[in-house]
């Protein structure tokens, strides 16, 4: 059973608000395994909506409808859906003593476009609206189902939660098939590379492999679809064991945690510390370590070492080192990581030297090198990078690298220097 | 003539993602007088999108693809929109030439299903992508125009902007008047303060004054139409004029800078320099003034002082400050800034220490609650707030109140506290 969700409203194809409504409704639908097969959006166009609802009913057995429900007089979702089905408009008194209610309370007067709020289709089930004034309904036409419900998000959260995904549930029934889905998270090599890799994975009928970029990331979404639970659960235990050995480590968590919070809480576990001296990425690399709520169990600080004399006299790199080998140098990257660990007392520290552009490269330091350090107490280690990236990629993907080196070290697993090549379009 | 916008995407229908294309179509379609009448998204199926294409053709004159242009299996925008409209595919050399170059000038081997990314409908005019491998492209197919875009916004941008809507204003011939709008970006008072300060502004006839939340900014757009250029941007400076007389220093800049790309400017041009000490924004204000090109000349480097040890070895904050007043207090706050200055030898040093949360409060120093400081030639100064906002907001209001903090202190005007009401449904 596939779904549809429609809202309504000028403001939406005016550009004026971006849509969330729809991405909950359809995460919502997900998480009871119906799919959603058609986003769309009309004005507070009659015809227009006439027409959304009849092709809603033609292909979609699903149809949640989001807005239009207001008092005023570009409110007509209820109106055009009774019409366009042939039902005639009734008043719902419990709702209509609602408003009344509440215009009472606030010692104002009711008029008539409020009472306007409590008219319902003829054989629609009224849904409830404990935090507003316009209730919902359902209305079955026959070929599809249709819920109206508010387009202010936090009367349609609750709506959707209380009222539609339990009705929703109950015409599932049982014996259609069930999904189940993971989201793996990547770092480290680019999506035609990882498509080529995963060529033969997720080639097992009902088992569909998505690919998104959320740059530097790669994410892969298994999809596995089966009769039962158990062969869903089995198809996608199997699509995602297949990913797991064809890409190792490359997959940093299942789920949605980001680098610095899978990092963070490895950190954590093991009741080791960390700190940061960044040049190129600078405060990057703290900001998103202290993202994650408590992250002070392990992070104990950092330096911007943007100046050479920060560089010089808040993490004691050596003056000659500075003059013989530049900013942007190997035993620089390794001092920076050195001095920042040592003088806040962490287990390890991160270092970031670099040039991210536009301007500042040589034909020997181009736009794009960057160093990355990383102290411990087995010593100090560096690499050398060229990211071919605009400054915000450089920095993003320098940033990600540096945490990345931190997990594979706490894994017992060599670093790796990524392999890019530009995301999806 | 009006517009349809369809979404191709998988992610997109399972609610992974808020679809924000769509909104920034409809408002660059506005710009320039295109309604969008519809907007669509169909999961990366064959028949799906076959369906919508020849839905919009049939309704819609103007139609903007955007998704489904990447390497992988699941990107089959154009090989379906040929086939829909009984076109063949062809290689477009000079695009295929681009990808070719950028996989030498990464030292790796171009795969096949990259070289797909060359591939257009017969008759179709090829669109430039100057920052991704995916071109885009535009077909005539009689009853209406197809453009397809990339999925990813900063491809879709320039596309959009610079290709899409040039070719879409000619389609649209002349004699319709013209329109000039400004984008002005505020901070400081929340969005029906900003409507209320401004209820007078607007109201000349083709005047209208569009608000845009963009936490924690609200920004303006004010848009005047006329029949001649000089009408109607004669109009626009008045709007602008009256929105500058009511709002001052609100209004912290005309255009696309952001705040730390603004305060950096004026540093610059004054040759004074800056330096932070940051616990709670951990990173996130010296990473804001590094985002900005060229922020070296002006930027000297900072200390993330998560820890209190950072605070008093990196800082030189007293140990007796910490014992008697806490890590979130006016003392420290201050020692930090001074100790940021003089050990980074800047005019100016920023400090915040505070509780973001979601842990961490106390009733006298609840989760919100945030000091932030300012050391100067002149002295150090530092200001109690308390941000009722989720940990990431906490910490962005905070990076921006301490950046306006600057901008002030450099135009020579008392600091605000911004004064916030919670974001309209």
């Amino acid at each position: 059973m596939s779904a549809e969700i429609l809202t309504i409203g000028d403001e939406l194809l005016r550009g004026e608000i971006v849509d969330s409504n729809k991405s909950f409704l359809s995460e919502k639908l997900l998480s009871i395994e119906v799919e959603t097969r058609f986003h769309a959006s009309v004005n507070d166009d009659p015809g227009d909506m006439r027409d959304a609802f009849l092709r809603a009913a033609e292909r979609s057995p699903i149809v949640l409808v989001s807005g239009g429900l207001g008092p005023t007089r570009d409110d007509l979702t209820v109106e055009v859906l009774a019409a366009t089905f042939g039902r005639e408009l009734t008043q719902h008194e419990p709702s209509l003593r609602k408003i009344e209610a509440m215009f009472t309370r606030l010692g104002r007067e009711m008029t008539p476009s409020n009472a306007k709020q409590a008219l319902v289709p003829m054989g629609a089930e009224v849904l409830p609206n404990p935090v507003g004034t316009a209730p919902g309904c359902m209305l079955d036409v026959g070929r599809a189902v249709f819920f109206c419900m508010p387009g202010v998000p936090r009367e349609l959260y609750r709506m959707m939660e209380e009222q539609v995904l339990p009705r929703v549930a109950v015409r599932l029934g049982g014996g259609r098939g069930v999904m189940r889905a993971a989201l793996l998270r990547t770092f480290g090599v680019g999506e035609s590379n990882l498509e080529d890799m995963l060529k033969d994975v997720g080639r097992e009928p009902g088992v569909v492999l998505g690919f998104r970029t959320s740059f530097p990331d790669n994410f892969l979404r298994p999809v596995a679809r089966a009769a039962t639970l158990e062969e869903a659960e089995a198809k996608l235990a199997r699509a995602c064991a297949a990913i797991a050995e064809k890409l190792g480590p490359l997959v940093y968590t299942r789920g949605e945690e980001t680098m610095e919070a899978v990092v963070g809480h490895m950190l954590a576990e093991r009741g080791l510390t960390i700190a940061t001296a960044e040049s190129c990425t600078g405060g990057l690399i703290g900001a998103r370590i202290t993202a994650v709520p408590g992250s002070s169990r392990y992070y104990r600080g950092g330096v911007v070492a943007y100046a050479n004399e920060a560089k010089r006299d808040l993490l004691g790199v050596p003056e000659a080192l500075l003059r013989e080998h530049g900013a942007v140098s190997g035993p620089v990257a390794c001092a920076m990581a050195e001095g920042a660990r040592s003088r806040l007392g962490a287990d390890f520290a991160l270092a970031t030297t670099g040039i991210s552009g536009p301007d500042g490269g040589t034909p020997e330091k181009p736009v794009g090198l960057v160093w990355i350090a990383l102290a411990s107490k087995d010593g100090v280690e560096a690499e050398q990078m060229v990211f071919p990236f605009d400054r915000e990629r450089h920095r993003a993907i320098t940033a990600q690298t540096a945490l990345d080196w931190v997990r594979r070290a706490l894994l017992g697993l060599p670093r790796v220097v990524p392999r890019y090549v530009r995301g999806k379009s």
